[in-house]
């Protein structure tokens, strides 16, 4: 028999703890041994549960039972979870964890000490809730050096977007309506402005590229400025606009790692994952893209993944050390990358006859254009060239606005 | 230092072989130890290759000799690829294969020799080529019942059809076209006629469902009579076709396993997987759907697969028994299943006037339809109902030909 543990009783503790219950026979069949939760930490009361006898306050129950060999770790936040983690593999027990705030702050550290003690620290539902991705990406990419990824990493802003392009609402309007439909937090900054994107980023980079890529270091822009103005025209240029997270080897030995609003070309697959869906795209040298895609969050399928990572330990108690990465340093993301590729740029003046002049004369070549002479609107694609010299040339433009985007294809 | 053979120099073989030659580096860090490719087994000759000296004619070579404990299989065909495959595994090797035909004949069989003898014996590269779904079906969903898969399995038939759809090309022309690329083989029976889609439904159902499924048990109809009339007609109905290979869980404990051309609504992720690339999705109880992505096919992805395969092999030279499946039987695949869904109907009728009259009388609420006066054509999605029930009103319509197909959405 494996005694396991779950720290954590909101959305996904729970649903872990419902599938280890309800779902024992599955369970133990795929482990070929009995299962059995001893310890449910949480401060708040669940007396009226069917598994009430199984609560604790006191992490130190946990801790010192050397009868409980794996716990999932799904409280959320660095503190006091790092602590709690941190106790746990010193203590010779493997780690699960959805917690991607931890892993993007302290991933090579925990990985560090659990492979010391020869036990596992996993994390598949860190990203991409209950999508298959990081064991794929490490185990069946393993002949292939990844190259890129890309993705759409939350389901929130996913949702906004396109309640936005499929239905014209507004911005506002939709996320009133995903918190309405629970989809959002009642304050969503960490998913409308890019952070709980950042932190799969820096998760995915630190697997596919091995060194840790901290928060801090990736180029984050979240979802707000975007208008139903950006989403139309977008859409008459061929495309549609998603959150993409993104991490590429870069020539100079670097990485780059952002998260931004990017126009996505229809023939993307990424184009045509909606609702509260993610989808990650890895690319490598041999295999050339390969996608992911399913549910990014929600409580079955997150507590789904955290439960498969148990089963996982519960399977191999020593360390199985395939989700391993370095640690990283300031000067490995390079936070100045220029880019060289097409742009999405959108211009508004009040005198449109000098923007169309000043755009003829800077843009001559461009061909993807659309034109709005009663609002004083101008947006394009961009020729294939670097950033810096589109900015350049946009900095000169006189009495005009603009907006630029990255676009994918 | 670990020797490894590979049997067969065609397309895949010599994909394999290059990766673990020209990319030894790699393949030795993920296995941690030297890796040598001892023998390649081909009748012909390579003279003019730089590894020329690793080929021999003699399965003999690599049966007797000890030091090899890995061989790809990658000549394709159930023999003599089954007795090499067999004795290998009955010699203490382990083998990797990307050879659908001979897991879809022989699969349950050689994973019980395997086991028995403590080698691993993986096929990720028999189903989606390149695209990791085997390993991630299994290990990731273990917390999971899967219910339903469902699949764009031949690359060849998904090239055809998007051009019929994209470039309103007919059949013929499409496949002629796919032949020149390479994409399809001189004779391309296998691929249109859904003989390769069929083997890759009974390697996922069996892996899904536990037991093992043969071809002939699979109802299996190509895209050869799909015309370009039913893709316009799909197009107006807000759907695209594709060949979709699935198999799903009935409650009479039955599963039931087919390939047929269906009608994907356009809001189904399958429904954006164009050109040669394949896409399976998985339906589990607790993550809903997951789908995987990327080319079905080509030298660089499938033996990037075959060799992934490899390196899991050497990193665990004892059985890891998680591909695995049991022996099936006659009445375990439900030939006689009768679908309760919505179906596409195609009616052509010299009289277009009886045949509105029977269309109205027999499908009165009906309001999916796309009627053509001149040509005597009415398409339609019908309402959910049985199949049989469907087909019994049909076959009443007088002088009128008829053609089904399923939809999904």
């Amino acid at each position: 028999m494996i005694n396991v543990a779950i720290m954590g009783h909101g959305v996904v503790g729970s649903g872990a703890a419902e599938i280890l219950i309800n779902h024992k026979d599955r369970i133990e069949k795929a482990v070929k041994d009995e299962v059995f939760v001893k310890y449910i930490l949480d401060l708040r009361e669940f007396n009226e549960l069917s598994y009430a006898d199984k609560f604790t306050k006191n992490f130190d129950d946990i801790l010192n039972d050397d009868t409980v060999k794996v716990v999932a770790e799904v409280m959320g936040g660095v503190n006091p979870a790092y602590d709690f983690v941190k106790k746990c593999l010193e203590n010779g027990k493997s780690v699960v964890t959805s917690n991607k705030e931890l892993v993007a702050a302290k991933g090579a550290e925990l990985i560090k000490i659990a492979n010391r003690e020869n036990v596992n620290f996993l994390f598949e539902a860190s990203v991409g809730g209950g999508i298959p991705v990081l064991r794929p990406m490490v185990q069946c990419l393993s002949a292939n050096e990844i190259t890129e990824v890309s993705g759409i990493l939350n389901g929130t802003t996913n949702y906004i977007l396109n309640k936005m392009i499929v239905d014209n609402m507004d911005f506002d309007s939709a996320l009133s309506l995903a918190q309405q439909k629970g989809y959002a937090e009642r304050n969503p900054a960490a998913d409308i402005e890019g952070h709980d994107a950042c932190r799969k980023v820096c998760i995915l980079a630190a697997l596919a590229f091995g060194k840790h890529v901290y928060p801090e270091q990736v180029y984050t822009e979240g979802i707000t400025e975007i208008t139903l103005d950006d989403v139309a025209m977008a859409d008459s240029l061929g495309y549609v606009i998603k959150l993409i997270g993104h991490t590429e080897k870069l020539e100079n030995g670097k990485i780059t790692a952002s998260v931004r609003p990017t126009l996505v070309g229809r023939d993307c697959i990424l184009s045509g994952v909606n609702g509260v869906f993610n989808a990650i795209m890895v690319t490598g040298d041999q295999t050339g893209e390969v996608a992911f895609y399913g549910k990014g969050a929600g409580k079955e399928a997150t507590a789904s993944a955290v439960v498969a990572d148990m089963v996982d330990c519960m399977k191999h108690l020593s360390a199985r050390k395939y989700l391993s990465w370095e640690d990283g340093f300031d000067t490995y993301v390079d936070t100045n990358y220029d880019k060289n590729g097409k742009f999405y740029v959108y211009l508004k003046s009040n005198n449109y006859n000098e923007l169309e002049n000043q755009f003829k004369n800077a843009f001559a070549n461009t061909d993807s254009v659309v034109k709005n002479e009663i609002s004083g609107e101008i947006c394009f694609i961009t020729e294939k060239d670097f950033e810096s010299n589109i900015k350049t040339k946009l900095a000169s433009f006189k009495n005009c606005e603009y907006k630029l985007l990255h676009t994918m294809s």
